[in-house]
């Protein structure tokens, strides 16, 4: 066991560039409005006044030809790089399969780009980067050879990891979308693979949406991760609980966070919470700054608390009771 | 349309006793604690001090051989009756369906039995029984004809509806459980079967936690049920969105709770609004007590924002600003 | 009671040209594949040999522009024009609604636009429109004044009935995707919705894979719909239960489809079977081709065993016998 | 990677006896019909000519009293011991959790069960136990000291793991029911317990309902477990995909069980094909037996296509095209 309660540590907030970025869907996908450029999308994020870093999505936002200036951009909003985005679901050539594709070619192009992106976070002084293998699973039943897809799956990400180890390497789960099923689907098996590649500096992304999506308790999937050693990076968001909404945080569960950011607490998790918001037709500004001031009042509400009277109150073993306790205080009853 | 803003209704809170009643499940169907007797049950449901009424379930807690008992215990202990459920669904006989079983006798009895659950509501000074069709449904597709099951449906609610029309009939509505599938799942279907049955007196119950799991907004459904003069009786629970959890309300959901709320006061609800809980393993009365504390916290809320200022802020028509000016007030950030 | 037993009507089998269309989605808005022009689409459609039409969708595959064209290449290649669709979900400018936008500017431009459609579906010979109101729903509680949807929803409903009634208006219901909540939700839903517009030409458009995300049994709907007098049209598609998946028809599921084809002959549906597909990464060939023998299969077995029989079947009321007795023969044990 | 093609296993077919035990639920707790006798039980099983074996639970329908005559039973059925369930889920010192339980004592009780049940098991010939932790989970957010409750839960399998070594120990996961939530909730989770376990006699009890229910692909799920060598035993069932319904094999799902055989044969699982059904208001003869024979015939057609051409069909990497190969042969088109 190598949970224990820590001393506080430094909480910090980033967002993801989505929000600003004009998101589309399968029905409109010429977005909903015009996306702004990149370095207005940082300038927009930075204005918030409550960020300490943002999420850069390569070869989306920056590649090695814009990395210089990206990184002034940066510099100049005073926001950090929390992790880069090596996105290997957004491009035709991986639309079926990235490290699992049945083409060699592919899967070696897979690898590389995130090699590639590792490079570029480095340049940019980053120390992690994180990427979600969305095309990376299947559709039908009996459209996939299992074995050769986590063997592929695990290779490749070795690959990747002997590449460098000096950035963390954040594996982000989700059950479903864009593949109907993705092997990466939950906790348990993001702990299955990264015990399977067995490089220390290969962790997971854990995201609250993701976690609805996949039937999980908040608090147990951050407690699981954290006690293997492998909660390398979080992302909030809120849903219906059936799909990735990527909704302002608080619009939807209220109890759901709380656990959730006790546990971030209860582990000692020192790394960022960042936003992964699509606000398709809200403002986006609202949608980040609301979410951050909600993860920021359960955070005051359990340090009012204290760590150790929400220690005692869990281990009452009653969630009537836990509910009316936060609730009271929460809603200012008391 | 006849929904319009009335003048604020009082508001009346009730509970259903199955907090104390010993509730058990498929795996532990000998109960999770024993239940108390239903005079004992009143008794606490009374000694919260924050309800007017409670909800007694014919034949399982009152029959015409009790009724002057329970009548005495409801007069001593100052609750009224908020309704009277007559079941159908939990007898041995109506597993296979009650106003729609195969078996003419099977169908006739059941008819019979809602007939006299009328009279013993009357007996008791009640105005309003509602039940529940969990058995009438199917299990397996090509299980049932359609054709005779909703004819059966009608022509028996239209029996029971002739039996006397000087209290209310409260039809509620759930997809599923006990039955894999039930008929009348949904506010949608719910209006088709009352406007088939074409009685004044014959309404609908909503319940918070069914239409969590019938994917419904609840505000939405509180509207058309209400616009159709068919928003007879409220319960309220609250559920993880998948299953009817029948759960402390606030307990998972947040916005969904305040939206419901809203739309009460707006369409001039003026009935009941009580809770159908199953506290298998909490406290009972920390479950109700709480649960009737948020509805009113957030109705405090709503009253103290109002309704004008409330209905402009849902015609800017962008969700994130909408929980930012309830999620604020509501946490206590401003 | 409209719904009896009629003489067998004449079965019709089309599709919508989306498998030829190189569809994309959130993830790869750039398409999983190239798509091919409309007049190859169709030639591709027909070459298959088992369709007798298509559905085009107007502005995307047809316009007033190009409605000749379009007509000549339907008449060389054989395939009637099922039904138009007349899409006001998937431009920017009904991004926040269609027929309930805040904006009366744009609910007139909807409207309007249905009406073009209605025009261009009669020059090009056919019978009958649809559309789904995809954005007419809310993501977030608080976000929508559902007294003003409705209302404006209906009314733009009329106006639309009120231009032309020699043309079927057929509307898709869906829960939710690509609003979180789709007003038009459910079969319920529907039917209260083209009661409340009261015009005779105005019904309901049922899909298979819609059905299964709104935990419909596609019997029961098909039966509910029809007993109305507002089923006018039919799209199959199979999912996982959960999303709109648009999967090859009898990949997931079985006996529901036995039991969706058996409806539609038991009410006598003489309307077009359809194919509403995303095959994103499959052969769309195959994917389309495939699905229609699938579904003429189920229908040639139930002709088999007879009308009849399946009536005495059904009334055994068991699903475990109606399971044995179609599966035994569908999967050719007897 | 340990997975390999291997001679074709010995198939062999058990069911559990809930059909015969008079099911019940929350809702009708007395009982859909009445139980019979468990000796009648086995002689029903018997009786349906295609079972080699039968699941047996203590202590519900065995204890150390009854295992003389109950093992007569088996052997004059001509029946095997397939596996024996050792219950830790349906009695109400249980009702808040057995080996994850906050009281020591009851803690301590529950691992004494199951070694009961190890012993109970030996001495009526079995080699295999399983149990499924249905209590060890949690209801509300905040309810439960994960880090606690995982800890115990290794332990108390340690514990029963050391008692002895000569018969398997299989652990059922699902997501959900009775508690809200079980620890033990899908594939990826069983993996991390029973490694975290460590002994190589502790491995997954995989049922295709539960992994429905947990949104897995069946033939991932076996592979996965099977690599890991911990595939001990398989339940067969179906459901809508949402909850245990616990149906009729073949019922509702087509593909997905012709994946799951596939994959059992591939990966050369040569342990028990069992039912795990639970028939409310079915024939149970007929919902055991036509179970049993829709597996059969699905294995029978893999064999007819055979395993080479099944895995080529498989990298085609094509769902519409596997389910044209597979849905030709299997509905007879072909």
């Amino acid at each position: 066991m190598s949970v224990q309660d820590k001393a506080a540590a430094p909480v910090r907030y980033a967002a993801a560039l989505f929000p600003w970025a004009g998101p589309g869907d399968r029905f409109l996908r010429a977005g909903y409005r015009p996306g702004l450029p990149v370095a207005e999308r940082i300038r927009r994020a930075a204005g918030l006044g409550v960020l300490d870093g943002v999420e850069i999505v390569y070869p989306a936002e920056v590649t090695a030809e814009t990395a210089v200036e990206v990184g002034r951009c940066l510099r100049d909003s005073g926001l950090a790089l929390c992790s880069l985005g090596t996105s290997i679901t957004s491009q035709p050539q991986f639309g079926r399969g990235a490290l699992t594709a049945r083409d060699p070619a592919v899967r070696r192009e897979a690898v590389s780009r995130v090699k590639s992106g590792l490079d570029i976070c480095g340049e940019l002084g980053g120390d992690r980067i994180f990427f979600f293998l969305g095309q990376d699973g299947c559709d039908y039943p009996l459209e996939v050879d299992y074995q050769d897809a986590w063997g592929w799956m695990i290779e490749g990400l070795q690959e990747i990891a002997a590449h460098r180890s000096d950035i963390q390497i954040c594996l982000e789960y989700k059950p479903n979308e864009p593949r109907r099923h993705i092997f990466l689907s939950n906790a348990g098996t993001a702990l299955h693979l990264v015990t399977s590649v067995g490089q220390p500096h290969v962790g997971v992304l854990f995201d609250t949406g993701h976690a609805f999506m996949a039937q999980e308790n908040l608090g147990e999937s951050v407690f699981l991760l954290a006690q293997a050693e492998r909660l390398f990076h979080v992302h909030f968001n809120d849903n219906y609980g059936k799909w990735d909404d990527d909704m302002v945080v608080g619009s939807i569960h209220l109890m759901p966070f709380v656990e959730a950011v006790y546990w971030l607490k209860r582990v000692g998790y020192d790394g960022w919470r960042s936003l992964d918001l699509f606000p398709f037709r809200e403002d986006p500004d609202v949608a980040v700054l609301q979410s951050i001031r909600f993860i920021q009042r359960v955070d005051t509400l359990i340090d009012e608390i204290g760590m150790d009277t929400m220690a005692d109150l869990i281990r009452q073993n009653d969630g009537a009771i836990a509910t009316r306790e936060l609730s009271l205080r929460l809603l200012g009853v008391v």
